[in-house]
């Protein structure tokens, strides 16, 4: 038996597709585009159609841009001596939020990981090796997640790298600033001392 | 300083002003949105342009409903003596899930709370009243919320149709079912020994 009206019930079925976003939120959400003004409403639909039309992934980086290359690719003021790689787009906002980082950036667009049948092949290390050997690369910083599919990707690749002499380092691991060492987990706890410096 | 691509960041904005929905959260949802393929996309922001296209206010009883008269108004099969007058239009979808209830509904479209400005007249009371003199209503139940602003404006309703002759009744408070005394709160608890009934 169906409560809502046919346009409303389709509405809250699509809502209820995106991920956290279970039934109840979805009702809420679209009670609530139902009573703002029609353009606010349009503005999100038309946002949606817009984007989907124009954003494309970068065909050097692999970084979602409205533009192909991305404007971090063609930005000349940026070190071309250093790569980054992650595994999402979305990891480069993270890292260009730190405003720390000046290079450029390698999407891997995934992780390896054999238990889901995710090979290396799948991920875009192909692309990252033959843009090392075109490109006047002298560091690779392989910023993949610090999960175990991120290590056997960031293993991977650091194998295949090192032998052409390019250095490659791997970000830190360690305790989160502000964090707590009573309620760090072992294993960040270990790395943290394994990884200490001089001061 | 924008890190994302102009459309992106348009997304991210537009999915942001939902209730609930936070920054990050918005652009973890703009991100599922460019990973699912395009007519999955589309279908979400052509479901929210025809939501607002069809939808529209029963100018009987103020529920949202692709047509005017709603579907509960039409349906020839309820109950037309007796009127369950709610907040809003998601109460009737509460109400009719519990399969329980076969009379017709008045969406008052929100309750009185003198604290934010909205008096009698801000809400569907006078058409209410209006239904109640026109239509031949035998019961008036108030299933406004439990608040103080549901509680002032089914005790409003309730003076104002009284004298009518008409039967007023509220929806009854207590323990919900499967609840525990020991974590009712003693509003609750009071009700709830205030409204015992034989068994």
């Amino acid at each position: 038996m169906d409560y809502y009206s046919a346009s409303l019930s389709r509405l809250i079925n699509e809502l209820a597709k995106l991920p956290g976003i279970g039934n109840k939120t979805a009702q809420r959400l679209a009670m609530h585009l139902l009573k703002v003004s029609k353009e606010e409403s349009s503005a999100l639909a038309h946002a949606i159609i817009e984007a989907k039309d124009k954003i494309r992934y970068c065909s050097i980086c692999f970084n979602i841009a409205d533009e192909d290359p991305c404007h971090i690719c063609t930005d000349q003021k940026r070190d071309r001596s250093i790569l980054c790689a992650v595994q999402e787009a979305k990891d480069i906002i993270a890292i260009e939020k730190t405003r720390d980082y000046k290079g450029l950036y390698h999407v891997l667009q995934g992780a390896i990981s054999p238990m889901d049948g995710i090979g290396p092949n799948d991920v875009r290390i192909k692309e990252l090796i033959i843009r090392l050997q075109k490109e006047d690369v002298k560091e690779l910083i392989l910023a993949t997640n610090p999960t175990i599919e991120g290590e056997a990707t960031a293993m991977y690749i650091s194998k295949l790298v090192k032998p052409s002499g390019i250095r490659v380092t791997r970000i830190a691991h360690g305790l989160p600033v502000g964090g707590d060492l009573e309620y760090a987990d072992e294993v960040t706890l270990a790395k943290s001392i394994e990884g200490r410096h001089e001061i």
